[in-house]
């Protein structure tokens, strides 16, 4: 008979022999003074840099008090799925603001991002005949999943690859259904999708089109609605996937989409029907941070700031950072057990908390620090971080590129 | 081409046409005064019949003062991953009080039940070289999902049927690695299964045991942690899975196992790794629910009574209800357009909501009123409650049972 526990033990071992096995850093963010937190693990306060609450709506006082607020009202939690009396009128106003949001007949909340994705790629690409789904070769683990979940008939065309993404399509059958799906911004290298183009290509091939801005809601369009918004191609996309997680500073996921489509999958897909709701005040939060960078563009404006000053810092000392056009900042290692040292010397010894990215997240040799500014560090954290970080570089002697006289 | 919104608006008009096409009622629990509720597709207030927050822990002061208090102190989301950013002390705290409730030496947080479900059976049978899973014919949607993306090889065995067990688990070669998957408490019929003749099976088939506790967890045993603990088999059990959405009031959802199985499912996960933690103040209500379960069994004892109540004021009008020994009483109407119809003059002429469950979610011919009596439901809410389905049992011209003289 199997030694189960063996078995688990001898895998984790593997983890730690290849440097892969992950320990976590337990936080606890001080709510009014982010990006300060306390770091369990050790003695001491930390500064995050590497949040996905990009724009420090977690502490935003408007979110904060419509949750208070909802859970005075309403309670905890939900106390069912949609359809058995959890469905509640802080979900439908949420789906109406992130329908109006993205300029869609409709919206559908998921438990997360990460469902949402599984959900609707999965349901959409198995109940629709035949279909086939043209996936970017570094589409988020979620889309991979619902896709392998739906046993669709799958094609990876290369990342951000047009050349490549139109020879596949023109190899299918016309008749075909198909469902290209893809990301805007990219979050380990920050790189964005040329998505008019990917749009005028679905056109000619008669394609649906399946855009996960989960690392550009919030924070890209004149109301934040993302990439496609800043692009003017709002309209051309099939189904917007997005998080309430990331800069809108809570928790959930949605699509928004045409009336039918949300309500096909509304009435298919497994991963909605058969959970419970999200807490009503949890939709009132998320609902208050839409409503919020709808109008403002301050958050955006800092955030932007606050990326452009550390590039530039990084750029006067030479320190190596992926040249992208979004807000998210690899600096680049490329050395797995380096990546880990500096991160764990910039906690330890200077209270700088960015977790590092390893294989398999990132291919080997392309280990990194990915840096997330956000408009609550100030200049002084910038300042603090990047003389952090030259030291580190000096100590370990890494590479740096040329500096412009 | 094809027209995909013509293709999603056939296939909702057959829906309708079967009558399986969803509306959800939309509304407002009123926090402090469970279970009365804002309707607001109609006129008025309703009494909620069919939560799932089965002891009214959705408006426990002391979830409630947990939830507020951390928000205050931590913000809204975890703003990332768990390994990025988003592991906070309340994780911790919240994983450490699951596995002492279970006693177990760890356990994994995910964000749903349905997560957990999907996540750990999807990767245990995955990983596992050559597992096979043995899972119960009326196991949850997510049971079967993980399962079913996890590739592994399946046997379904007969509901609750241990010859049917014994027999497919001799017909597998004793060296294979095997998983039997089951619920205690069966959430439509309200049965429950024989646990302790479960682990005998497995031991002697050297097989693991993984056991969703959904509808158990916060509801029966000592302290809460289900029909095992009741049973007095907990530690036979390998993996238990349990929700922090349902008895528990918040939502959110666990496993609780040995410190190896929890550590690889969170090395391995991809739905574990992948997706925002949850946020701060769930994890911090959660923890506060499960830690007044433990102590106080006031909530329980009120449940059980008002349960027993019910069924009692049901027989003396005969009206048919499925008899079994759990907190789920099932009002078996057997006729999908009746039991819609009860349903909804239930709500708007008794300001009762009941949702009519119906084939898929039951077989046809079982269409019924699953009704969840709890602690916050009066004497008056009962006789109410009877009395308004008397008189729609009457109208309906639907059988009644002979009633004791
Ligand atoms: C591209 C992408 N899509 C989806 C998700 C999942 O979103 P969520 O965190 O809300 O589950 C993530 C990360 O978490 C992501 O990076
Ligand atoms: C048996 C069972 N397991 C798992 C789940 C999923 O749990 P959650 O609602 O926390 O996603 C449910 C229902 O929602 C259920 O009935």
């Amino acid at each position: 008979m199997m030694d189960y526990n063996g078995f688990f033990r001898a895998e984790l071992d593997t983890l730690r022999e290849d440097g892969n096995y992950r320990t976590f850093a337990e936080l606890e963010r001080h709510c009014g003074n982010f990006p300060n937190a306390s770091w369990h693990n050790g003695a001491g306060d930390v500064k995050i840099w590497c949040s996905n609450d990009y724009l420090g709506m977690g502490q935003h006082p408007t979110v904060l008090a419509a949750m208070h607020e909802a859970l005075d009202r309403c309670g905890a939690g939900a106390g069912g799925t949609r359809n058995i009396s959890g469905n509640t009128h802080d979900h439908a106003l949420l789906e109406a603001e992130i329908a109006d949001l993205h300029n869609k007949d409709a919206a559908l909340l998921f438990t997360s991002g990460y469902v949402a994705n599984w959900s609707a790629l999965g349901t959409l690409a198995a109940r629709i005949p035949d279909c086939v789904v043209l996936s970017d070769a570094l589409n988020h683990a979620s889309m991979i999943e619902g896709i392998r979940h739906s046993r669709a008939g799958k094609v990876i065309w290369k990342h951000n690859d047009l050349e490549d993404l139109e020879r596949k399509l023109a190899e299918l059958p016309d008749g075909q259904p198909k469902l290209i799906a893809f990301e805007s911004v990219y979050s380990m290298d920050g790189d964005i999708a040329p998505i008019r183009e990917i749009c005028d290509l679905a056109d000619r091939y008669g394609a649906m089109t399946y855009l996960d801005e989960v690392h550009a809601v919030g924070l890209y369009g004149a109301r934040g609605a993302g990439i496609a918004e800043r692009d003017g191609v709002m309209d051309r996309i099939t189904v917007v996937e997005g998080t309430l997680g990331k800069a809108f500073g809570v928790v959930g996921g949605y699509i928004a989409a045409s009336a039918e489509l949300c309500d096909f999958v509304r009435s298919f897909a497994s991963g909605f029907i058969f959970t419970t709701a999200l807490p009503p005040s949890v939709a009132a939060g998320a609902a208050a941070s839409i409503r919020h960078l709808k109008c403002s563009s301050e958050e955006r404006r800092r955030q932007q700031e606050n990326v452009a000053a550390v590039r530039r810092r990084l750029d006067e000392i030479g320190l190596p950072h992926l040249d992208n056009p979004s807000h998210i900042i690899p600096v680049m290692v490329g050395d797995p057990v380096k990546c880990k040292f500096i991160s764990d010397v910039l906690l330890k010894d200077h209270g700088i908390y960015i977790q590092p990215i390893n294989y398999p997240t990132v291919p080997k040799g392309s280990e990194r620090l990915r840096i997330t500014p956000s408009p609550v560090h100030s200049q002084e954290d910038i300042a603090h971080l990047v003389t952090a970080l030259e030291s580190l570089w000096t100590r370990c002697e890494l590479a740096r590129r040329p500096v412009a006289a």
